[in-house]
């Protein structure tokens, strides 16, 4: 396989960063729904795990010679439209967004970093979520379903609609994107996107059953 | 000068802690009012740092036996209600508050260190803010005056009252406190009260003046 242009390579370090950028500040801001001060605090330190990342993928970017606040621009309109549609209303609601969007965020930060090479492909896998933090909000589903066996149903639906929303803002940062970042995953034949879709999907619907909730 | 009480450590311990932990949620809410994604992300970055003194906090009251929740249940009304009555209306006010209010808090744990031993006088002395953030702070405020020089009346009233709100929401915390803080305070004769406050305020306003707003 070719090396894939700088200009896939930027677009894709810039999409990666601005979602670090919003999960920080979405996270931090629903952590204000937590039931007491330590939920609390757990799940502003996820949020800092996030800009920790974003430091390390704008960095990298000034290394490339680009501002990050460009490569960032043309995705921040879907970025937060998925964001400003999907505001959890409770708790639980956001431990699920939190679980549902680091998984399949890092499920296709995993399937790209196939398609780069070198210290590019090393910075996206660095920057895949602990397993920590996906065993804890995973944990906090688990104990509001117990407390709960109806929240099951209200928790399996908001997921539906998070991998919707996530889905339709991705049509939209296809749309955004200057070409080169679509066609760096439609250069990997691996990287058909049906079969990329459906491999998500699938892993996603794992995930809802560890989590004790059905797709 | 005694040891002091294992309860003022646990009461100082709680009320930094939770002061690190609305700290990170207020300056993450912040960052929203940034003008561009790369100051968004540098408030984004002071505010992960307070949750990572956060983590330290909660870590040696855990140590001490204590729940952190426990120790920090005091002050959650007084400190929420410094934050609630100052919420920044633009990027200007957000820099000011985060300068303010990070040099003031840092001016009172450097003299109540004074008051601890051993592993507590450290971790206080540790949770110091790094001076870059007040570097990027007073470098904002400098910039917003340089943009407007109208500026420079109204986030000088801005501070003035950021400064009022404080003392008054210490007074409460003073009056929520079980004693043994106070007390501690009290002991060392450095810390009269009196003179504590005017050191406080006279380092207050040599900062305003470094970033070009007056008293």
């Amino acid at each position: 396989m070719p090396a894939p242009t700088d200009h896939a390579v930027v677009d894709l370090l810039g999409l990666v960063a601005l979602g670090e950028l919003l999960a920080f500040e979405r996270l931090a801001a629903d952590a204000r729904l937590a039931p007491d001060l330590h939920r609390r605090a757990a799940l502003g330190e996820m949020a800092a795990a996030e800009i920790a990342n974003y430091r390390r993928l704008a960095d990298r970017l000034a290394v490339l010679g680009v501002l990050p606040d460009d490569a960032m621009a043309p995705y921040v309109a879907p970025l937060q439209a998925y964001h400003d549609s999907t505001e959890p209303r409770d708790w639980a609601e956001a431990v699920t967004k939190a679980y549902v969007g680091d998984a399949i965020t890092d499920d296709f930060l995993r399937e790209i970093a196939g398609a780069l090479t070198g210290p590019d492909r090393q910075l996206i896998l660095d920057v895949l979520h602990e397993s920590r933090y996906a065993d804890f909000a995973a944990a906090e589903i688990r104990l509001a379903v117990a407390a709960d066996p109806k929240v099951a149903g209200r928790l399996s639906m908001w997921a539906r609609r998070l991998v919707g929303e996530a889905l339709s803002q991705a049509g939209r940062v296809a749309a955004a994107d200057r070409g080169a970042l679509t066609a760096l995953i439609a250069r990997d034949e691996r990287m058909d996107p049906q079969m990329l879709f459906r491999r998500l999907t699938a892993a996603h619907t794992t995930r809802m059953a560890a989590a004790g909730l059905n797709n």
